[in-house]
């Protein structure tokens, strides 16, 4: 597994934006008084799939935003597995949406902020496929916001 | 945590029934092709929601058993949390369903055979629930015996 902060000043650029789609997403989440999480998946430089949290709308704890596009991107690609797409997601995958990307073999994950409390990577890191790269820290300051904020109205 | 092989000779009778309904999923599962792995969610001794594995049929690798199974169950209950609940299932499960079962807080988990290549408790057994008791070993060989022999075909 590779850990970067960013890989070169030109993926940057685009980490950057896709990132920002996905604060879009989680922007969404917010508008549903969900928790603020949102995530898309790129596949040559489009985005072929998006969710956001729905946890609380669908009555469903499973319904983060990265399960909800897992699926949609496979039936876009229309195979099970996503080795040459990116996921883009605001918070650290949780360890259910870690072990989801697992099984679909996902070339690359970029998250914003870090999870201290339910982040895969405290309870073990090669819950991650060997072959999926990890960029964090893109967009993590807005990333974090959003939820910070939301949870200190909640309080 | 707590586990057990079985609670006492009551609970094991019970948990022989359900577990042997989780099987029955698991062979729709072989009827389609799939790995043969099945699920049952009980609540208060009647068991509410069924899943088997649609992986391949779905073309979705997070379609597992206990994944449709959570969902059913919380449609049924119309509630996020499962802490009254049982869930039978023929195979340990993989980070991605017991990171979904620590969102439901489901209240017991009974699995059948070990899977010593992704089971959860090979990652981190902290995955689960601190409120999750976990019992193992029911009808462990029946379980075992149908997912090595469609392994063993395909072979």
């Amino acid at each position: 597994m590779t850990y970067y902060s960013f890989d070169n000043e030109s993926n940057l650029v685009a980490d950057e934006y896709f990132m920002s789609e996905a604060l879009k997403e989680a922007q969404k989440a917010l508008d549903l008084d969900e928790v603020p999480i949102g995530a898309v998946i790129v596949y040559k430089n489009r985005i072929i799939a998006r969710g956001h949290n729905l946890s609380e709308t669908l009555n469903d704890t499973t319904a983060h935003a990265e399960m909800q596009a897992f699926t949609a991107a496979t039936n876009h690609i229309g195979g099970k597995y996503l080795q040459q797409c990116t996921l883009y997601v605001t918070l650290e995958p949780c360890v259910m949406c870690a072990g989801a990307a697992f099984w679909t073999q996902i070339g690359k994950i970029v998250y914003g902020a870090r999870d201290e409390k339910r982040g895969y990577s405290i309870f073990n890191e090669a819950i991650i496929h060997p072959k999926t790269t990890i960029i964090t820290g893109i967009l993590e300051q807005r990333c974090a916001a959003l939820i910070k904020g939301f949870f200190q109205k909640k309080r």
